[in-house]
């Protein structure tokens, strides 16, 4: 497996070099909107630590960004006022990762209503700002 | 949503009531191969505790299931010399859940070979026999 690269785009919103759509911030992980979101409010967990998947990680920083993830399918839940919520969590090109920092995906789902493909266009900025807004006023 | 219902299948397989392809056991976790596999050595990892999915779970719980998900993950990536590991976890029957006990889905992944429906035929059990037992050389 190859070693970690910090110029991936996840690396470079930790470092503040790309701006994000934050939902949430703690010491060790982050969380923020999707720019290609599956579904409304598709946000991402990472880790600030520089882990390239599950496969090189750190098991307290999985633990970490699990729990993370965890608080953002209830969050999602309350926010979207959706029926469900689907997390995707890709460890190399084979599996579907694009970007290669550790990343859960959260999606929230609606019952009938099938998935985005994820190499679609980019959101508007605006929607999803709103729907990181939607996700920290859930989250508090 | 629906409380616990302990009739579902994986707390009959906890209880010893029907039999699995036992991959890894320790005191708060099972994992065990899926038998409607999505990909060959596809396995599941599931707490012991009743809980329905991660948005009625222990965050402690949920960070224990993750880590031994990244076990199998690596495991996986040795016992099947696949080119990624595709984690999956549902919650809510929009969100693709079937089974309503918490679980995280370890899908080995090769290049090129797209997944097989959850919802199609058994595997062999001599099959799902044989793929635990790589599981658990590898994580040995």
């Amino acid at each position: 497996m190859p070693s970690y690269d910090d110029t991936n785009v996840f690396a470079r919103i930790l470092r503040g070099e790309i701006p994000c759509h934050k939902v949430y911030e703690d010491a060790d992980t982050l969380a923020f909107m999707d720019v290609m979101p599956m579904a409304q409010g598709h946000c991402l967990v990472i880790p600030k630590s520089a882990s390239r998947n599950l496969l090189d990680a750190d098991p307290a920083v999985v633990a970490k960004v699990a729990t993370v993830a965890q608080r953002l399918a209830i969050a999602a839940k309350a926010a979207f006022a959706c029926d469900g919520v689907t997390v995707f969590q890709f460890n190399e090109a084979a599996a579907g990762q694009t970007v290669y920092h550790l990343h859960f995906h959260v999606v929230p789902r609606i019952e009938g209503v099938a998935l985005k493909q994820h190499t679609g266009q980019m959101e508007k900025p605006d929607i999803l700002s709103a729907n990181a807004e939607r996700l920290r006023a859930a989250l508090a």
